[in-house]
């Protein structure tokens, strides 16, 4: 017979015979009560414990019920074999620490709108109807469709449907699921850009599509490569190439509109950051052009916060029944208040505030990133169009891109290459021509406007002592 | 030369070059401006609206860059020929109408807590590092999946390490992640119940893994047939039997863990009501007896409300990376500021108080149907524990149940029948043994409880109707 120190609270709200359960059930799993020990009689913990019997029972027949003990018929109970100590809780792993932090694609987080957010969110909960809460439709709530299909026509020149867009978990989720429906009609080859982010090829292969590369200029993708591609489709970022920076030029996308009313393939344009444009208006969306031959896709991850999770999909009509069915069967529709939220978001136009503030900040942080360069870098070439939040530098041809990633990261810096987004992607092999040079990817969504200099600053210097290696060792 | 009639507001905020690009773009989409047709110039055009020259060339120069228009060298500009009309927006389809719902497995979703989700989604916005608006770990907020381990451990007698938590958005999606992990790692045939809710059938199928049918009886799944069924995994609803309300014994439940340590097999344990359980607190989960062995899975679907889309499993050490990293594969995570308040809900006992209210009102309205039943369809038999949302009640054998259910919405009654949860999960044909006759679920989660005996008193008519035209026909 085991002894048992079972300590129970009556002060505490939880009732006695629960508090009990739980000394006993820990007391199993934390190995002190042993597989096939001999619990005492319930006459006898009640007395120990200063107790009723009834307590007592209670307990030792929720924990039979749940497998933890035995009970004998005759009154002995006894720990189950099958119960089991758990495994200590692991601990978590600290992140590694960076000064300073140019990692592209990101926005500033510090800065997103709680304030506007949850005045949002609570006219979100006010209003909404109770069945919003309920079991969702595929495309999003109507709400948020109606606020996304004016702001895009807009904001971004898009000829929205309402009834064809489908609110997704953001650009890679919407691209998975417009490739499932193009792979299910008999889609097999689809066109990315070279380079691109890696991501966009990764996701289009796991769903059985072979991807091929596109190479682009300054200029954005060479569409009048497609032809010769024989695609089914193309994923394109005609506003603002990912990450070269070019703008699609109009005969380009005339091109590209009648490669696709020729051949019957699909335009998917990921407009991630169009919004950020600091020059001029953004170039309007192909959408607007033909909706019948393209899907928009447009997220919250650039303009508000990935983690959101927010991602909207204009789909050509003759489609959208069908990727609404796959966001169904993936996992049943985004979740409503989040929809809800921005649908409000939308409507009192925080986003055209948000952004209206973010485009001064990005703004200034990216000139002061090109004076930056020009005054610590000059041998670096700096090149697209100013938006978005990165600005993507070429390498002198003789400095090795991993070479400098590497002595970067352990000199504080974080940046991204270009040669991991470039070439084949499934080989991740170095593309021809122009990009054959290795380029640096400065995102200024994370670091400070004060900062830059001087993280640009040391990063010259890596790059001065990579040199100097080099030249001895050659 | 086409006549232009373009009103610019003064007075809007928009700039008017902006509101020019509007009006030319809609006239183009709306089929006014037809391909090819020759704009007025830019100084016509601008005396016609009364603005400066420049913001009529700003606004030719935008839409030619977006493809709308095309300026030919020397001056005309003309409408693009890739320039298309939109097509209609569509207009919603209005639900049909239903007097009494008594579909299983919703929630009451006026009940909502919604003052007290928006107290917690002000406090975690108010909280949270900045960081957690970034992109997401595949395994969920940190804050939360501590919350949830603290929680299931108190209330659900789980053994879950923080660490293993994978959030997601549901059961569906979960099990789906799961099911691609084994499946990746050989597993190619899975149990499910026979009844059970055909979804989990149809999700494991769509990820290829065949699904084989265990009879149900009184007690839950017969566990016994699991050797000779020699499946990889199984999934079970231990603590409350989906559709048929049993609880599994203690006996069942060492068999079913014994099953999975003399095979290896893995043990789904879909938890998806056990927190109303009525007449007794609910059976503890199986996950807290062998945590390497069984993947518990929870979710805020019944609790609290579909809509959330959120979920969480609790699943073995060896197994958690690579469900997380399908998670992160699926959809990036799951939105973050969701998570962040449901772990504030969780950590402020909102959940507990919010299942207290729910628990009363919910036996009241199960206990106003049974005594409904009893009153005006004595034949029918409901069965399962006092627990979860709705009751199961097994029809007369000569009763068709299909024909109830048809014959039931014409009376404007929802309802659900065990037939489409039957057997062979792939035909779907009618189980052998007690399940061999119809039975209807009638959720109460819908339906208050004013309404309950009107509504079975009316299927109760619609019942005598069928009988007396069997009888005139037979």
């Amino acid at each position: 017979m085991i002894e048992l120190i079972v300590t129970l609270d009556r002060a505490d709200p939880e009732p006695l015979h629960r508090q009990l359960e739980r000394a006993l059930r820990d007391a199993v799993r934390g190995g002190r009560l042993t597989a096939g020990s001999l619990l005492p009689s319930t006459r006898a913990l009640a007395g120990q414990a200063g107790v009723s019997r009834g307590i007592v029972v209670e307990a030792y027949e929720q924990l039979a019920a749940e497998g933890y003990l035995v009970a004998r018929p005759g009154g002995a109970t006894r720990v189950a074999t099958a119960a089991h100590p758990a495994a200590a809780r692991r601990s978590a792993i600290a992140p590694a620490s960076v000064d300073f932090d140019f990692r592209p694609g990101r926005p500033d987080l510090g800065l997103f709108p709680r304030e506007a957010w949850l005045r949002s969110v609570r006219r979100a909960l006010g209003e909404a109807p109770s069945e919003r809460l309920g079991y969702l439709d595929g495309r999003g709530v109507p709400e948020l469709r109606m606020a996304l299909a004016d702001y895009l026509d807009r904001a971004r020149g898009t000829a929205a449907d309402p009834g064809d867009i489908v609110i997704c978990s953001g650009f890679s989720q919407g691209l998975k699921l417009v490739g499932q429906v193009l792979h299910e009609s008999g889609a097999r080859r689809v066109a990315v850009e070279d380079p691109t982010q890696p991501e966009t090829g990764d996701d289009l292969r796991a769903i059985g599509l072979e991807v091929v590369p596109i190479a682009v200029d300054e200029s954005g993708m060479q569409v009048g490569d497609l032809d010769a591609a024989d695609v089914d489709a193309v994923v394109v970022t005609a506003a603002h190439q990912y990450p070269t920076g070019g703008v699609l030029p109009p005969e380009r996308r005339v091109a590209l509109l009648a490669w696709a009313e020729r051949s019957g393939g699909l335009i998917v344009e990921d407009d991630y950051d169009a919004e950020f444009r600091y020059d001029r208006e953004p170039i309007g969306a192909l959408q607007g052009l033909r909706p019948g031959r393209v899907v928009y896709a447009g997220s919250a991850s650039k303009i508000l916060a990935p983690g959101l999770r927010l991602g909207w999909f204009v789909v050509p009509t003759a489609l959208s029944d069908r990727v609404a069915r796959a966001k169904l069967v993936a996992d049943l529709g985004s979740p409503a208040i989040d929809q809800l939220a921005f649908a409000d978001f939308l409507a009192h136009g925080e986003l055209d505030r948000h952004l209206r503030r973010m485009r001064a900040i990005y703004r200034a942080r990216r000139d002061a990133l090109l004076v930056a360069l020009a005054r610590h870098l000059p041998e670096l070439r700096p090149v697209g169009a100013s938006a978005g939040l990165h600005v993507l530098a070429w390498l002198p041809p003789d400095v090795d891109e991993a070479a400098v990633i590497a002595a970067a990261a352990r000199a504080g810096i974080r940046l991204q290459g270009v040669g991991p987004m470039s070439g084949d992607l499934g080989r991740r092999v170095p593309a021809t021509g122009p990009m054959r040079r290795g380029g640096l990817a400065f995102g200024y969504g994370l670091i400070h406007e004060g900062a830059i200099d001087a993280a640009v600053e040391r990063l010259a210097s890596v790059l001065a002592d990579i040199r100097r290696v080099a030249a001895e060792v050659g």
